[in-house]
């Protein structure tokens, strides 16, 4: 059942001043063929690729995908992968190579058992528009927003079928007293 | 293999002007009993509870935990609700009604088959005191910094068994190189 307001007041103390400067930088998971991921979250999501690292001896490659103005990235590579590794809620594709070219090898979404990661969410601002531009480049759909009980929030499948949220910040204001 | 820069760049392309706006928002977990998954990234990981939403009829709760300022985060519920959906980088905990109170249940963290999900990543100031910390506080690691290939970043996990890097901005231009 639910937490009680002086349970979560108990449980959830200040951020502890060790804790300063930590930043929640990463989102990592693997995928099956970074070609069509990188389209994926490029073209369809609109993210930037801002670091790419190979490690050929170990046999895969790391795609650091995420949103930054093209003006507020370094030109530098020491200063972009130091620019990098500070910017918040990056997504990490890994790939261990050959998995593109196994017909029978697929990555688990945690949606189904055994279940764990759930999504990841992107905030959008208007996202019946985003939803129809989804729709005409055909990505597939887990909810559209008008489904279910919580209307005006959607669900699409990345190309190894992870689910990303698609949400508005000001709908999400109803949508938690949905119930 | 690894991809050439000229592919790369012919797969990577700007962001469409449809996106603007888009922020990767949130990263969903769900985690078998609150109370330890709040105290751990409160405590030990030292972000704040930006947001709670019950849904009773569904027998399920959404926490969502994140670092932010505490002079940056509106008073009023809508204006808190606005701002949290539209901070980058923020962890959503999904708590299913009685997972904390069945001694079968558990929650598969992505690294074991099937795999899928890897991990969250948090960078820090500095690695080694962040480890010396969690050491002190009785976190699990995966990876302690001295070990392996890859110096100066670590893994812990959280209570659900969710693997989390601790890496440093600064030394990831080194890491980058180690193969």
């Amino acid at each position: 059942m639910a937490l009680s307001k002086s349970e979560l007041a108990a449980l959830c103390k200040p951020p502890p001043p060790e804790t300063s400067g930590f930043i929640m930088q990463q989102t990592m998971l693997r995928v099956k063929d970074p070609r069509r991921s990188l389209d994926f979250y490029s073209s369809v999501l609109g993210m930037r690729l801002l670091g790419k690292f190979d490690f050929p001896s170990m046999a895969f490659s790391l795609y650091f995908m995420g949103y930054a103005e093209e003006a507020s990235i370094p030109k530098g590579d020491t200063e972009r992968i130091a620019y990098l590794f500070r910017l918040p809620g990056t997504v990490e594709l890994t790939h261990n190579y050959g998995t593109e070219s196994d017909p029978d090898q697929a990555y688990h979404n945690g949606n189904s058992d055994p279940r764990g990661f759930g999504h990841i969410g992107i905030s959008v601002p208007d996202v019946a528009e985003a939803c129809r531009r989804f729709e005409r480049l055909g990505v597939k759909f887990a909810k559209k927003p008008d489904d279910g009980k919580m209307k005006g929030l959607a669900f699409i499948l990345d190309p190894d079928g992870y689910w990303i949220e698609i949400l508005n910040a000001g709908r999400m204001v109803e949508i938690a007293k949905v119930d």
